[in-house]
């Protein structure tokens, strides 16, 4: 297969193209780096994405920022970030790209675990995750052509814990080999409408 | 109690206030009608509905708009009315409330049935209903003075089945008296955090 991987060089990208990398033909997609700079918030900058690759099998979104504060702290706008960039952006690589896979084609998204397992200053987050939950489940039965899509909610990375770790008091860090895993399940598996967790 | 229902007109709002009405005082807030006009996607416009109320013990909201399309026919703009209001608009309630709830007090949003199951044209919807349920997940453990949040999540009334049914083949319409017993529960009870499934 053909595969975009979008927020390719973070923690979880690398967790993918390591899994997916061997068996498949990965374009690296990035806001800053990889082999296409890609803005997933700007629909325009989707587009270009997907101008510029040929036929492609399937798309990995690892992307989507966040605003991370106290509950009694958030803006309109800092609250917004995530509906935005993390929910909408990935939203953008669905609806663009819904005439661009291959028949039979997937897309993969990337939730998390704080609106299963909240902690503090989280909330955007939560509901980020949970937005993008509920839009794989509705998405997956309009799919056309046998597109597929699900969603993975990855765990704490124990690659990630050293920077973020402080702020998830109790919470297991997931190791990458298992993050990867849960992306091939839904790449090369054969299921649709589901958060695959990595707890 | 003195409770403010947003969107109290609504076919939801009317369910709330026949089972809250009885033994609370309720201040009916709406978009056009009710004792106060309010635009929840407008914060300033939450700040001046709170500014008017003295005292309140819990809001109560049933308002916020989605549009319904196919997948395929979503641009951003209709795809983010749902992110906008459903959720942002619910949310400003939320954040411009914290400071005027008395101790113990409470908040209980709506979402809906469509992120656990879904309906053709009801991707934005079901992404708005997850969005609220990671919501009310992460902000009950930041709730400051003993504040409690959760949502319901109705299916179909059988009172807006002969407008909306058709879209919505198959679902099990719930009777009105079912759908105002979850607000109860949250605004009487003691759970916090909870989605409160009417199906």
């Amino acid at each position: 297969m053909r595969i975009i991987v979008v927020g390719a060089e973070g923690d979880i990208g690398k967790a993918v193209c390591d899994e997916l990398g061997f068996r498949h033909e990965i374009i690296k997609a990035g806001r800053s780096s990889g082999e296409i700079q890609v803005d997933i918030a700007n629909r325009a900058s989707v587009d270009a994405m997907y101008a510029r690759c040929a036929k492609v099998d399937a798309v990995v979104s690892t992307a989507g920022d966040v605003h991370f504060g106290a509950l009694g702290e958030y803006t309109e706008e800092t609250f917004m970030l995530g509906l935005r960039h993390k929910v909408m952006g990935q939203v953008n690589l669905v609806l663009a790209g819904l005439a661009k896979l291959s028949d039979g084609g997937s897309f993969t998204l990337t939730s998390g675990v704080l609106d299963r397992d909240p902690i503090r200053t989280g909330t955007g987050a939560a509901t980020a995750n949970g937005a993008l939950g509920g839009f794989v489940l509705g998405a997956a039965i309009e799919m056309p052509r046998g597109l597929r899509i699900n969603a993975v909610s990855p765990g704490l990375l124990a690659v990630s814990a050293p920077r973020y770790g402080e702020w998830f008091p109790g919470h297991e860090p997931v190791p990458s080999k298992r993050v990867g895993l849960a992306y091939a399940k839904s790449v090369e598996g054969a299921i649709t409408g589901k958060v695959i967790i990595v707890g």
